[in-house]
């Protein structure tokens, strides 16, 4: 018996470590790398005194989705975003980014695929790709079978004024779509509803096929927020994901405050009001399960609303004031 | 429909996070932890200038043999050990770790067993917990499957007096069995063999069950190696993890130099021998897939041999001279 009947190919393993060395080649890695990829572990010069900020996460069963679409591209623009963004919403630049890809079988072009998703999402973070890991497990995954997790690291670069208060404004920044959450839900309604993934849905308000609409990647906010936090104008973030809204704004406040949204301040795409309606989703499942078109908030002192929304929408994000800060508990639906 | 019916229950989730909690209260985490558990990421205060070092890393198909065993209270000292040592490979003390579960269903107690073995496994490495994600994803994993992956970041305190030469000694630390790597093979030969994990096989040299010694946690060397990093005595390290013996020593090496072993400086776990037999698995494969024993090794110039031997021996760790560094590529065993 050997490794490779048992499943595990070493050379299509290597095969993936010089198809991540190619994509980087000629790519801008930030300076404070020093080594390479294959090394055991990845080095990143770093002299600036602070606080490092790091996160964990995955795709979720958004993966089931690219898997379906055999779509491999942008999957892990949707992995670094998701880490990325967590740092920035602790007020993080983000620095390095390491990935994690378990496969049931590895195939050096879907890999491929992958990891330039990857190298894509961290030129658009700024962030250096620092290493990672792919790993066979074909009893666990199958051979088609994949998941994919990702390690983000920043560094401190919030001037946090001081805590909300009750009266700041919520400003929210417009998601580029589901992101990756929520996505065992979205593909329950897609299923139960009957729906084509390479149909277009005219009611949907979308004019590509479904699926092609369902995998859009995560939006990366850190080009946007990044250059407020230096400001003092800032004096909360969140990152909205798994629990929506209703679960991700309150993280950003002390005990005992709350939030009250004016659901009338933006609009709901037109694609998750049209999928709730098949689904039958209530109003409050939405808000806990889902971004509702609001993919990253910004808490600020009233006065610096007008500054800060105009610097938003300046580098091409849409945002509104959607709520205030209340001294009430929870999130409260005006 | 509701995201609980289509499988993503967020209290549970909810319900783990509170349990990282408790298994952290009254834990030492490092001093330089910023935050806490539960907020979008986590901080470490960071006042040395230097290089840091990252590194991702699983447990690969190990955690099958966790479930088929229903004992999960040391897999996740596994996930520590297999990152953390990538770090110190590089010259790394760890400083803090994250981890992702990914899960069919999220049942607190069994992730809980899990988040122990990462505490103690963290403790061990005297790396703080920073953070993690659970993420359940039904579809991707059934109800009772599950992954896991692991990040560690360190900062490197090797001082390296010169790059490896012919003539540098090669010092093997014993490991503890089999790691976590080659389970997929392991595996293979249980089923292939027809053995029962809950077995005791004398022949196997073992006094336990089958499935208690497969399981048997990866060592940490953290507390054995670290120590030697700053005296300038070391030349090379490796961690010896997917690809055997045969992979990793030469990525101590500088291009163009290779290794001699001798396999007569230690002996190859007997369990490991007893199951290459009933696999009828070949010295060359057994040589690229498993550690045959030793889990990490030193270069050394000769003059330091007797003195670093002693100083891992001391720390409770034992160690052999297994071979040497030559002028020719390639590991040549004598």
């Amino acid at each position: 018996m050997d490794y490779r009947t048992a499943g595990v190919d070493i050379e299509a393993g290597n095969e993936v470590v010089r198809r991540v060395k190619r994509l980087l080649r000629g790519r801008t890695q930030r300076p404070e790398v020093v080594g390479g990829i294959g090394d055991f572990a990845g080095g990143f010069r770093w002299d600036k005194p602070g606080v490092l900020l790091a996160g964990a996460d995955g795709v979720g069963t958004k993966i089931l989705l690219a898997q379906a679409l055999h779509r491999y591209d942008t999957i892990g623009i949707d992995l670094v975003a998701m880490n990325v963004n967590d740092v920035l919403a602790s007020g993080g630049e983000p620095l390095f980014f390491l990935d994690y890809l378990a496969v049931g079988r590895v195939d050096p072009d879907r890999l491929e695929s992958v990891l330039a998703g990857v190298v894509a999402g961290c030129e658009e973070a700024g962030c250096a790709l620092l290493g990672g890991e792919t790993a066979e497990m074909p009893d666990v995954y199958g051979p088609e079978g994949m998941d994919l997790a990702g390690f983000a690291v920043g560094r401190n670069v919030w001037v946090r004024p001081r805590a909300p208060e009750p009266g700041d404004l919520v400003i929210g920044l417009a998601s580029s779509g589901y992101h990756a959450n929520g996505f065992s839900l979205i593909r329950a309604i897609v299923q139960a509803a009957r729906l084509d993934l390479g149909a277009v849905y005219p009611e949907s308000g979308e004019q590509e096929p479904l699926g092609v609409v369902l995998l859009r990647p995560t939006k990366i906010y850190v080009r946007t927020v990044q250059p407020l936090l230096a400001g003092g104008q800032v004096v909360g973030m969140a990152h909205i994901t798994g629990g929506g809204l209703e679960e991700n704004l309150p993280r950003a406040l002390p005990d005992g405050l709350g939030l009250e949204l004016d659901p009338q301040a933006w609009s709901v795409p037109q694609l998750m009001r049209w999928m709730q309606r098949l689904g039958e989703v209530s109003d409050a499942e939405m808000r806990r399960t889902f971004n509702l078109g609001i993919g990253f908030a910004l808490l600020v002192p009233r006065e610096a609303a007008a500054s800060v929304l105009q610097s938003v929408q300046a580098s091409g994000c849409a945002a509104w004031t959607i709520g205030r800060v209340v001294a009430e508990r929870g999130v409260h639906w005006r």
